[in-house]
């Protein structure tokens, strides 16, 4: 059964911070917001952990392997090098949504987004190492099948992107409502999703949904792993076996 | 009357190269997508552009004020620093989609995305300095209406997420097939627009729509410029205007 | 006869600000100090200068082609991005030390490094477009004759470098009393200098000057140009005629 | 007694690269050089080690705490980003030096610096987790006495640069011949050596070789402990009490 660990990132005091004293250059914010990320996908990155962009403002990660210790040094590390400062809150659960759930309810509970006098706040529990298994995370990655023959180097890059989007936003709301799992755009034609304990019966509907909804067809691998980094490289293996076989739904460990 | 430069930003090969020899880590890639797209908005920020991230291997930038030299030097820039190489293609129109479409096509026209043998092509033409006007880039920035009041404060990260994509794929939809512009959303709950000529009347068309279709209740602020920073800044300001007057449509030059 | 056009970036406040309330983190101010001079690099070096980390809290540019203008942008930008500022001095002289001087004391006079009410102090004068030639900026390119045969091969890696440390220290010297020039160590075995109008015998007496006094040998191709980047690439190729033929000074107009 | 684990981390085959096919811009090999340093600054450091940019091909840094599987990583992670690759020495020793000198003779052994057959070699041993106490590193960070009212304000940018470097220069020289030490300009006008167990004493013929040598007056705080964090962090605070009370060599745990 999944164990996921999921941690909100939010930056503090972020919105007016962008407009005070003035507004600032929009190429800046967006260069800034950028490499935090980058910064923050390294972080975890290095300890088997997944980072998405989702907001920028607002960033979620699966971080099964990372202690409360590692979140207080990221906390600390960005404190020292950023002109804004990230609250934390980190939470398990047996669905990746209930774990997203708990983290945010920590950092609301810790006050607003944009309460100027939060800053930095630290909350949850992460799991103990003795309790880890190579179940705790499942991660599938989805992309579409043969983007670049039947959009990239065909339609116009926004009309392309267009049908990406669309197709994204379907699966976000299929997978968050039907299988408490988190969805994220992460560039190209992919999409890795965070979830519970699904079968192939769930990815075929997800799939088909999704084709009937907005006619993108997707394929996808599934992996599970002890952390985001062993279940996503279990699935992007998975992914290039549809690739090369020509079918839309592989689990690794099948 | 409009006349938008955009440019197509492709890294070449990059499906292919993502997963040769074995696939790579996802930290690792998610990492040098979002740093090579700040490399690039900073950029094109530095000349008054504006860059937006859409899938991170095909970037969109508005470019009014780079020349061409200006777009091969960053060619030459990033070919000596990444472990991947970029073709470009540069267009202009009296709408931001047919500048697109026509600067997409210049890069379709040198290879497939995935031919690994179409390396750092650049394509197409600027607009002359002694043609540029102040009319040149329409910029509008819109956001949704007390963000952290409705979502960010009240439901999980992910749910608010949710809120803010569907309203920017209605908007993103809404804006190019009705306006032929370039919807880009920037992080937190803002999105950015690249237009042509478009009156108050359009944009209180596409707030109603996204409103009925999705319930998601934007505001925006509009702003005309010679370049996108100096459009996308007078648009800031006319956001700030909506934001004090409680308005949900400004134009910075009425 | 040379014009250099030089620019003296200080960060302010800096020495308190890194015990400030605590010690930081020194891998922390590591990195933001090399990635706050790899971003300077790149604004001045998309314009044609060069920048050389100097102390990181003080960074010596050659900035022939930036402007004013360009001088305001760079800091607006750093101070979007970062938790510190920038002053700037800019100065021109037909010496390099000259330019340097002057630069410094715009910084100076506006407030120490650690006051900490001096921020973003901007001043000085650049070369009007009008008054610039190809014999601005002279770049002498040194390096150490095989170094990897001789040192980076043979030695363990901390008595290489400190082979090149007293090859620098003596050069920076004897190049700044007797040419009024300034040396920078720019990685590797190499050395970029600012010169005014030397002779090749000039550059005879240095590599001999250095031979004599520390055993370390070098040989050096020097360029002109209209700016930094135009003059030092010319250099790179006279150093790589050196590496070719044998040679120990190579001038790419003769 | 002292245990310093040192990693000599040399970029495979870099002179070639730099001027293949042709030399590349300058201003490119900085940010590239000081990015890579600040991203090994960041993985070494968040273990709780400390990175000196040294030659920026060759780096040196203290890895007390970082496994091989976690040098084997950072190999990894730049391979997936960067143009070029890393070929990492790891060794420990009773003295920085020997340690040092190990790891660079296990990295001559895999290949030349300039062998372009030889790639992302990593060769080596890190200490044990069993056999680590908090007597393994000590680290003393010296500076110069005011440096702002005696230089900084007073001097132009570059003979304040030329006193450091001096003083520098000598301390490195000094510390390793008569210490097995190894030092480290880390910017302003800070220096850190690695060093064995040494006594206040040798801290004062330090800067007393150094004030009668060069003229340049240093302070020092000296910190030991498991790792070159803990220790460098200890040695900050000893080095604050310096300044507080006038001295000239603290040791943190006296």
């Amino acid at each position: 059964m999944t164990n996921t660990q999921v941690t909100l990132v939010q930056i503090d005091n972020y919105g007016p911070w962008t407009v005070t004293p003035e507004p600032r250059r929009e190429a800046d914010l967006q260069t800034l917001q950028s490499r935090l990320y980058a910064d923050i996908s390294q972080f975890v990155g290095n300890r088997g952990g997944y980072t998405f962009f989702t907001r920028f403002d607002n960033i979620i990660a699966v971080t099964n392997g990372l202690s409360m210790d590692d979140h207080e040094l990221l906390q600390e590390s960005v404190g020292n090098r950023y002109p804004v400062t990230l609250s934390l809150g980190v939470a398990t659960g047996t669905t990746p949504v209930q774990a997203l759930a708990d983290a945010t309810a920590l950092v609301q509970e810790a006050g607003s987004a944009q309460d100027k006098s939060r800053r930095e706040c630290l909350g949850g529990r992460t799991i103990d190492d003795g309790h880890r298994t190579t179940d705790d995370v499942q991660i599938a990655h989805f992309d579409v099948i043969d983007a670049t023959g039947n959009y990239t180097d065909e339609l116009n890059a926004f009309d392309t992107f267009i049908e990406i989007e669309q197709g994204y936003a379907e699966l976000m709301r299929h997978m968050r409502h039907a299988h408490d799992s988190l969805s994220f755009f992460v560039g190209g034609d992919n999409i890795i999703v965070a979830c519970p304990d699904l079968t192939d019966g769930d990815y075929e509907d997800a799939i088909y949904h999704v084709e009937d909804a907005v006619d993108v067809e997707l394929q996808v691998g599934v992996g599970r792993g002890e952390n985001a980094h062993e279940a996503g490289f279990d699935a992007k293996h998975a992914l290039e076996t549809c690739r090369a076989d020509g079918t839309r739904v592989e689990l690794e460990w099948e």
